[in-house]
């Protein structure tokens, strides 16, 4: 198995982080999205949509959109519940991450470190770091009566939320009144294999 | 079983659609956004994410995300396929819906038919445009070898993406050149127990 990413980018680092959790052997192929390579040809002939990460299966299959990808590869261990209604909270979760987490708090971290917060993008930045607040607000409510999103175990949903949560101080975000996602943050870095994403200031 | 929704909404039809295609009881409780009933607490109590649909099952639980609450409803019909990379293929398709075709098309058609073009919103407009082009393009490449968005048979991706492609032109998307698009709209609509959207004119 392949899989194309940039270690960088929380939507990759969710990959890198189930494979070490379930020990998944892999070949990681480094794609540099600030290069615009995921732009290029020859990676749009793998994903139309030009977006990492992206997994090719031995079979040759080319899976994207990273919480399909974390299914694909969760699905048979514990990180996908076996019932119904909890796997259903668990893709909540996960739509909840693409729709009104990620767009936020990826967006405003991406504008702050790698744009380094250019005039023009700056009401988009304060509008991103409000609904940023909202969703990390939503997550602390259901943290502080949980150790993990879904049951009493880390599922994928925990590494989908992990990934732009755990750095979001990087993008501008205060977290020390969020005493229950930082607990749950450490409940995750705990889980045996964890692997940290590299900080920002390395790449 | 209660769904809150606003018929208007694609992302609640979907929750009408498949009701209809797999006759499933329920209770519908109408829920006006326009009049922001989302937003008031009796409603932010039940989905303190302030978004509709919801369904509240028979046992009390409260389900969020229209694409998640598909998975809870067809997850034992042949809207859900057997075998892992078709559903991974379904969730790939359902994640594209919101991260990448619904926040653009739907967007659009909100700020074009409810809003009524505001000039302040005509810039955001244009992007969402060319950015549901993108996503419609894609659809088109894929629909033009294929009658469903995975495998033979619907799906609840092909739900998912229904709702807000098949009133895209309310929005000013142009379909002409989607000849595949256009029957695989034709096909969906002709599934057995299927139940139109109303026009956004009848509300």
């Amino acid at each position: 198995m392949k899989i194309y990413g940039d270690i960088y980018s929380g939507n990759c680092y969710k990959l890198k982080l189930i494979c070490a959790l379930l020990e998944i052997e892999h070949e990681w192929i480094p794609v540099d999205i600030m290069r615009g390579e995921t732009r290029e040809d020859h990676f749009l002939r793998l994903n139309p949509v030009g977006q990492i990460p992206i997994c090719v299966t031995d079979e040759g299959q080319t899976l994207t959109e990273s919480n399909a990808i974390l299914y694909y590869l969760g699905q048979d261990s514990d990180l996908w519940p076996t019932d119904r209604l909890a796997q259903t909270r668990v893709l909540e979760w996960q739509f909840f991450e693409q729709y009104s987490h990620e767009p936020a708090i990826a967006v405003a971290r991406f504008i702050k470190i790698y744009l380094g917060m250019p005039e023009n993008r700056r009401h988009e930045y304060e509008t991103k770091l409000k609904s940023g607040y909202r969703a990390l607000d939503l997550m602390e409510r259901h943290l502080d009566a949980h150790d993990f999103l879904v049951g009493q175990n880390c599922s994928i949903a925990d590494i989908s939320l992990f990934a732009y949560t755990h750095v979001a101080e990087e993008g501008g975000f205060e977290l020390s009144s969020y005493p229950a996602l930082r607990t749950w943050i450490t409940n995750i870095q705990q889980l045996p294999g964890f692997v940290a994403m590299p900080p920002a200031s390395a790449r």
